[in-house]
């Protein structure tokens, strides 16, 4: 099943998109998709095209998740990525976090900071977490994921680089985290493990690779960070990006208010940002 | 005015402690200190002693903010614990992030996790917003702040440093952020930038210092912070933590289960933990 959430931002409605691609209201049925719904949505398999009302129009598609409590990133999970940038390879997963503030819709616009100069683009497989994961090992690990999305990590590279310690100060703005469209449950994915993934920006494709390349997969990320700290529903954890970003070009590249980005994962629809200054 | 939420984990009651000490009950007046509550707390500056009801008994306190969106840290804020560990005095503020999971009550047990052996202390003075703040100045920043309270940003210091880059692994561990016992308005805490702040364990000074030595303040920690994200209501910023630390002792010292943890801050009260081992 294909989840989504849509409507006016902070104020979003749970929806569904049935076999045929038409958009229904799930509000009948849960509040959100958040918490505890986020750990049974199989119960939706067999009643979405019959029982569910169409919702008409086409309104703004907002994260496919709600109620996020930790936004999790992976970092230096493409060996390609890694290299570009001069990084050497983990041994174990890099984890660092953005603020769930930072979350929005796949379609919002990426505001550019006060300040900003050198924002950048990263395409990942986002885990959204479906049932409370503490001290899982990887067998266990899928029980606990509700569905994967496409995130942008969307980053600052002067903030997160040349500002004093720590990536999460390039990490973290607002808008800098669009989820979605859709929240696609596992079995309607297949092999999370071999999914193309690529970003283009003003139509030129800047990253392109395969979720096969992942040097930890999503089952071990879940297991490993469930050591460190508990797992809630509707925590999502970005799985890192693959090639391609643009402090990685010679000369670097980053975004500026115009221009257009584009970013899918097989499965998982397309994300479309514009990019514009803030006020 | 002092507040608290008082009550067992995940379901706290608002409450507040009047002029004699006693505690009496904020919940016929606000669902939460959480939210745009946080925003009006001085509302409750004259009806405290007379027209709330005491509560009975000595209950657990909780978190003494709910509806924490970010937790929000300041590394290396005081010179003399900078010095400690070798490192180089910030020119501008280091921001890091624990995971909001990690909060606890002030006298909750530090749980030791799995696997750790370098779990250290670090009593730090906490702002928690009021209002929503986006590139405010120092000069505004008052208006934001709806208290403060004390934190020990418990932390893992082998997660932290060996595991593989960003901090965020070893700060974020549950029952890593003990925060309270009380949320202090500013008006009645007087100048927050002369507070002594102290931390025993097992009845032995470890920490010891005052916040007159923090290198950035308060205010000028939130006028930075929002020029990159947006500050909410509940959201919580440690500023960092005096010298002291069991990582700077020669040899390096860490909680094992059965210590005794007390961290105090001259008008913010006195956070008491035990160390367990984790099952």
């Amino acid at each position: 099943m294909k989840f989504v959430r849509f409507g006016a931002p902070g104020a979003e409605t749970p929806g569904l998109l049935d076999d045929t691609g038409t958009l229904r209201d799930l509000s009948g049925v849960i509040d959100d998709l958040a918490g505890d719904a986020l750990g049974d949505l199989a119960q939706f398999g067999d009643r979405a095209a019959t029982t569910l009302p169409p919702v008409p129009g086409t309104p703004r598609l907002g994260p496919c998740v709600g109620g996020t409590g930790k936004f999790l990133c992976i970092g230096l999970n493409y060996a390609d990525h890694a290299a570009e940038g001069g990084w050497d390879l983990p041994g174990e997963p890099v984890m660092f976090m953005k603020a769930t503030s930072a979350i929005s819709g796949a379609n919002d616009a990426i505001v550019i900071p006060r300040g900003a100069e050198k924002v950048d683009w990263e395409v990942e497989l986002a885990i959204v977490i479906g049932r409370t994961a503490k001290y899982v090992s990887e067998e266990e690990a899928p029980a606990h994921i509700a569905g994967y999305c496409i995130a942008n990590d969307v980053s600052e590279r002067s903030f997160q680089l040349e500002r004093g310690g720590q990536w999460t100060k390039g990490k973290s703005c607002d808008g800098f985290g669009p989820l979605g469209p859709w929240l696609v449950t596992p079995d309607e994915l297949g092999d999370v493990q071999a999914l193309d993934i690529w970003l283009d920006v003003n139509g030129e494709r800047m990253q392109s690779g395969t979720t096969g390349t992942m040097i930890f997969n999503t089952h071990h990320i879940v297991s490993y960070l469930s050591q460190f700290l508990t797992l809630y529903p509707g925590d999502v954890i970005a799985t890192g990006t693959p090639p391609g970003v643009g402090l990685g070009m010679k000369p670097p590249r980053f975004l500026k208010p115009g221009d257009v980005v584009e970013a899918g994962i097989a499965g998982l629809g397309l994300q479309r940002q514009e990019v514009v200054a803030d006020g």
